[in-house]
């Protein structure tokens, strides 16, 4: 991930959020044109096998843990600027989460459902907080429904995987 | 963590959000007492380790990274009941986000900022999502603010650590 | 519904929400007892026989579209003092919203949706408004996810159907 | 209204909010082009004959009752998206409620409150759930101010009228 | 005004949304119990009297910006803790905001508009917040509605004037 | 500030959100073009001396009070048009909000923060009612922070000082 890694311009650049006189501030992008952005977001909500179990098969039909927190994270994707303080407001014209249950194959693993959205726009600035918030959300969605059985589970690896669009054009993370 | 690991009872009695014929419901906690109830939850948002010293020294002054993360996660707290299709709204009598940065003492490791929240209700369902949100959203504003810098920055381990109140009382976990 | 009728002593008291010079204020309920108080509403979407086999049977996994507006009715009914302007805040301990199919039995006569939400608070006031709130933003979503196969559905029969709890005690409509 | 009448095509396309898997997502209209779009929905809120009269005369400054709700539906349209979950986020350029009064002219009929709500925007797809959630929330708003005297009040006929713009062009119904 | 003069007392013990280390946190209310709060509060759009003639004659049937500005203050007191921060959710019995025409009677004088906020709770803090954000809210609103033909109007004196309940009991202001 | 005096032509024009009924809607933009517009508004929250020199010195580490509050005004920026009723929805582009504190030279005089809010967009119409709510906003939330030890701050002096962009250009008040 050699791209990620800050080079000695952003260093002496620093953050973008911040001014001269250590102000924060919504970035300026009213010079930036509309452009199609796209951005990929995953993460995972490890949880103990009979957890997924119960969300696959336990008498309950298929599919409808997943359609609550797809809806949540979906929803979610919309809101995250009045989330995220100085995340600036984006006409999304696409949003899709979707979930993998991930069984283990070895005994005394965990399981987990790996959670991934993607979301699009045509806009001044990228949708990687949208992605983001959403995989979140739609993670603590499945929390929230489970942890009458299940308080240990957790949310890991909430990341961006890819973005392309802008200035800064494709980007891909692990 | 065995006080987590689904009893046979709680399999039996399958998830609570989902009635007899498999429809979603927000469950009914109309017949519980009104008590206090707190919450704590952490995660870590790890990076670089030049993030992390960009955040606490590059000519940014100090804090006011998390100052913005920590307003972010206590209004989140403050909306759980919103973005989670299934919690109960209630009436939060105290809500605290706070950062403490992970400086690695092995070259080659990530830092990290682990963050906690604790938040409290007198009510008649625990605050456990409310946590659970005021942690992600709070690391997901340091990623927004640190993103020029850092894409490749990932929310790890976001989970319940301490419950206590209400009629299964206290629940510890990592 | 003789009960509905507006009773000599209510016209003479006019409406709750205007003042006697006719300013509009929400009504005053802190002298109230907060008592469990439940309220179940209904409507119907009516659309054409082929819309509804389509939500049924169509290539769709059943229930996804019921799911999706499941969802979107109970956390409308948890904002709806955020649309009503004068509706209270409420602290709402129950909320479920189902749906039944109706098939026309006579050719040419129009298929419906059926939608029912029932909500239970221990409050102040009584949640009418939850419950219609969520019957009609439910039935907008079915609306919505159909609409580019048939735009002339129409959400008929939105109402009030039963009502418990609080000074004004049981109330029961068709 | 032949118009609306699902063609086979539409048939063998299926909803366009699920995708070949049946999972929910947002439908993409990142390839569309921002032109102006106009759609115009009705609904009648259907009451007792005395409760009409309560609204316009009965002690009461003509007209408070509709401002109220007036603000309401415009509100409302604002956040369309906020409450039906697959709705597009839309710049609205313009929202409109109004109320006609209608008085039974026969003896035992009930009185009722037409509404209709017209919302223009220059997007990417149109705004006909603004509309609709507009003529919804207003009506709502009447019977949440009327219901101390009138708890049988409907919502009835809640429906697109007309729609304009984008690439399915115009459309009517009745 | 010396009830408001910070005492030594209070010097020394700081601002009670600030901990010990600076960071900031939604204050602990869980130990106080529910009792009974108003707030009062006050503030004054000064405009040319040309523009309050306008809202009170100008052709627009009077009370109509009124109207208007009564609902966005009612509305907004609702979402005060959404706006402010570190302020506590609170289930609010009671809003009105009213207005008062102020007409100059000497020639050169402004005009204005009075805007009065009264908030009631049963709760664990004071309704302060709610009646200031109301007058804001509602007095930005007339500005909204009266900005096309007077860009200078201010918006003056926006100020609490009288609580009562809680531990620290009543309060007068000028 | 001879430009804001409403002309002949203003009054004859009336006011632009009331149509020729009397009813309210919010004004069609959509025949406007997409240019960047700014707006910047100021205001000033009046306290005691001492009460200024505890945000600025008092055992707080300088910055948090203004910090929090940047935030709320950036935020509140963003969901201007939620709070106005018949404000567009605007896609901002750049929001910041400055304090500068006020010190009295003068022994019986006020001390105050100055809050000063800038915003910017590229849309149909101007966001001055983003840059008013922001600076409304941040004030509250320094008085909901302050307000254990002064009661009877006082925010003054809300108004817009400078717009640019648009049909009607550059305006400055003082």
């Amino acid at each position: 991930m050699a791209a990620a890694e800050p080079s000695d311009q952003t260093l002496a650049g620093a953050l973008s959020h911040i001014d001269a006189e250590g102000h924060v501030h919504m970035v300026d992008v009213g010079d930036k044109a509309e452009t199609p952005r796209e951005a990929t977001a995953r993460g995972r909500l490890v949880m103990q096998p009979a957890t997924l179990a119960l969300i696959q098969t336990g008498g309950v039909p298929k599919g409808d843990v997943f359609a609550v927190a797809q809806v949540a994270g979906i929803m979610a994707a919309k809101r995250a600027d009045e989330l995220i303080p100085l995340c600036h407001p984006l006409p999304l014209t696409y949003v899709a989460v979707t979930f993998t249950p991930i069984t283990p194959t070895t005994e005394g693993q965990p399981a987990a459902v790996e959670i991934s959205a993607t979301v699009r726009t045509v806009g001044r600035t990228g949708a990687e907080m949208e992605a983001l918030v959403a995989v979140a959300v739609a993670g603590l969605t499945i929390y929230d429904m489970c942890k009458a059985v299940d308080r240990s589970m957790r949310l890991e690896a909430v990341r961006l995987v890819h973005k392309s669009g802008g200035k800064s054009g494709e980007w891909s993370g692990e």
